[in-house]
C-alpha cells in the first residue's frame, strides 16, 4: 500500500506532513510513503528523523500551491505542484491514495479533474467527520456542492454509508436527511424530492433536525453544502466559545484556581473531538481514486490518522463498493 | 401598556403563562395583562396566586389549538381560540401586544393574516435569540421562510437591526450574511445577490462563516429559514450533549464525586443561555403589530421576559422605526 502525501500543503509544512507520515509507518507495517514537495525542503525535514528508508520516498514537486490561490488557476498553472503531481501519480497507478492538508478548493478541482468521477456519480462531494456523543459521524456535503439536485442527496447518502461502514467501522450506518422538521412534507421542494430519492436507500431513517446531530441519531447526515459548511465551521468554534463561557462562569463561582484549572482540563478533553486539529482528514467521495483532505492546521497526529484512513479506504475498495451500492 | 397572553398554549399551560405574567407585573408597573383561554381554567390558576386584580383581566377563549395541529386549519377553524382572539383584539387596538408559547406555525399564520404585513415587507419572519460569548444576538430567519428572494435578506437585516437596537439594547448593531466563506463572490447565486442587497444597509459588515456566530462577530445574522432552523435547534442541543461528553471525561479523570458535581454545576451555568427554556420569546418581524412566540417548554421566567420584551417592543414603536429604516 503506497500513500502519497503532500509535504508542501497546510499551515505547517513540511514539518507536520513529514512527522505525521512517519508516525503512520510505525502503526501500519504494510504502508509505504511518497512525500511530494520541493526536494531539498522535504529531504532536510526528513533528515531530522529516524525512519525506515526502504519505506519512504521523495518525489520532487517544486511548485507550491498557496492556501489562498484560486483553485482552478492553481491546478491549471502549477503542473509541478505536489497536488497535481500526487494526483497524477495516483491516476497512473503509482500509488494507492493521495492525502493533503493544502488548498481544499484546488484539491477538489484537481481530484475531480485528474482522477475523474466514479461511474454514475453526478458530482463528487466532501464528507466531513462530525463529533457526536457517540463519536464521529459523517456529514455530507461539507461545502463542495452548494445547490443539489434531489438525486445527489441519495448518492451522497450511499457514498457516506459505504465510507462510514468500511473506514469508520460503523456497523449498520443509518442515513438521515437534515431538515427543518421530521415529517415527510417538511422543507423546500428540493428537500421533499430529496426525501423521496433517499427513501430508495434501505438504511434511510427519514428527516432529522438540527437537535438530532449531537446525540448521534443517525450516522450519515445528508445536506447541501451551505448547511454542511456552516455546521462544520460552527462545530469547530464550539471549544473556544465554551472556554470563554466556562471561564466567566468560573469567575462568578467561588472555586479556587487549582480546581478551575482542573475543570478546564476536563472540559478540553470532553470537547477534544470538536478540535479540527485532531480530526484525521475527510474524504472526497465520488472520485475514481482515494483522495483525502485535512484542515490546514492539522497536527502530526491528525496527518497520521489521514494516512491510516486513506490506507483503509484503498484496502477496503470503498469505490468498488460504492459503485455496487449505486446499482 | 396592555399585553395579551395566551394562557392556553405551550407545554405547561395555564400554569407557566399565568405565573410568568404575574412575575412581569412585579417588574414593570405600567403593564396590564389580559389572559386568554378557557375562562374557568384561567380563573382557577389565577386563584392560586396573590396579584393586583386591577391589572389582570381574563378573556374567555374556549377553543384550544394543539401543538400538533395544522396551522392553517387551526387558524381558520378555531375562531374562539386564544391565538385568534388575542391577535384579533390586538388588531382592533384593544391591547398593545400578544405573546404565546403555543403552535408556532399557527401563530405565524394568524399573525400575518390577522395583523397584516407591515407596509413594504415582502414576507414576515421569525427572528431568534442566539447565545454567543457576548450574550444573545439575533438570527433571522429561524424557519418561517425556507426560500428567500435576495431582497428579503436585506429586509430581514433591517428588521433585525431595529429590533436588536430597540429591544435587546445593542448599541450599533452589525448585520452579516451567513455564508460558506467571507469573500463577496462566495455562495449560491441567491446568496451573492443577497450580499448585493444587504450592501445597501449602512451597518452591513459582509459575509460571515459558521465559526463567527459563537464569538459574536456580528449582532444580526441573516440566513434562509433552513439554515436558521437547523442552527437554532443545533444550538438548543448543545447543553445536553456537553453534559454527556463531560460526564464521560469526568469518569476517565480521577476527580472525586464532589468536585465532579461542582464541575457540572459550573458547566450548566456557563451554557444556561443555550437552554431554550430560559430564552424570553422571539418576535415575528414584519407584521403590523407586536406578536411574540416562545418555546413550548418555556418556564415562568422565560414568559415573564417575553411579556417585558413585548412591552419594550410596543413602547419603542419598533414597527414605525422599521418602516422608517426601509424607506
Amino acid at each position: 500500500m503506497i500513500i502519497a502525501v503532500d509535504a508542501a500543503g497546510g499551515d505547517h509544512y513540511p514539518h507536520h506532513p513529514v512527522e505525521g507520515s512517519l508516525l503512520a509507518l510505525k502503526e501500519n507495517d504494510s504502508i509505504q510513503i511518497i512525500l511530494l514537495g520541493p526536494k531539498e525542503m522535504v529531504r532536510e525535514e526528513l533528515d531530522k528523523h529516524e525512519y525506515d528508508k526502504q519505506r519512504v520516498h521523495i518525489q520532487n514537486a517544486p511548485e507550491v500551491i498557496e492556501m489562498s490561490e484560486s483553485p482552478s488557476q492553481a491546478v491549471k498553472g502549477k503542473k509541478k505542484s505536489s497536488i497535481v503531481m500526487g494526483l497524477s501519480m495516483h491516476a497512473a497507478g503509482k500509488c494507492d491514495a493521495f492525502i493533503s492538508t493544502g488548498n481544499t478548493g484546488a484539491l477538489l478541482a484537481a481530484s475531480t479533474f485528474i482522477l475523474g468521477k466514479l461511474e454514475g456519480i453526478i458530482r463528487p462531494t466532501i464528507a466531513t467527520y462530525y463529533p457526536t456523543v457517540k463519536g464521529f459521524r459523517l456529514l455530507v456535503d461539507a461545502g463542495a456542492n452548494l445547490e443539489l439536485k434531489p438525486e445527489m442527496f441519495s448518492q451522497f447518502g450511499t457514498m457516506g454509508s459505504v465510507y462510514s461502514h468500511e473506514v469508520m467501522g460503523i456497523d449498520e450506518p443509518k442515513v438521515a436527511l437534515l431538515n427543518v422538521g421530521e415529517e415527510r412534507e417538511k422543507g423546500t421542494e428540493c428537500l421533499r424530492k430529496a426525501f423521496d430519492e433517499l427513501s430508495k436507500l434501505p438504511n434511510f431513517i427519514g428527516n432529522v433536525e438540527g437537535r438530532d446531530i449531537l446525540p448521534g441519531k443517525a450516522d450519515v447526515y445528508v445536506c447541501d453544502g451551505v448547511v454542511g459548511n456552516i455546521l462544520l465551521k460552527f462545530g469547530e468554534s464550539i471549544p473556544d466559545a465554551l472556554k470563554v463561557l466556562v471561564q466567566s462562569a468560573v469567575k462568578k463561582s467561588n472555586i479556587d484556581p487549582e480546581q478551575a484549572k482542573q475543570l478546564l482540563y476536563i472540559l478540553n478533553s470532553a470537547v477534544s473531538e470538536f478540535n479540527y486539529e485532531n480530526v484525521g482528514g475527510i474524504p472526497f467521495l465520488g472520485v475514481a481514486g482515494v483522495s483525502m483532505v485535512g484542515h490546514g492546521g492539522s497536527n502530526p497526529t491528525a496527518i497520521k490518522n489521514m494516512v491510516l484512513n486513506a490506507a483503509t479506504c484503498a484496502e477496503a475498495n470503498v469505490n468498488d463498493k460504492i459503485i455496487a451500492s449505486l446499482n
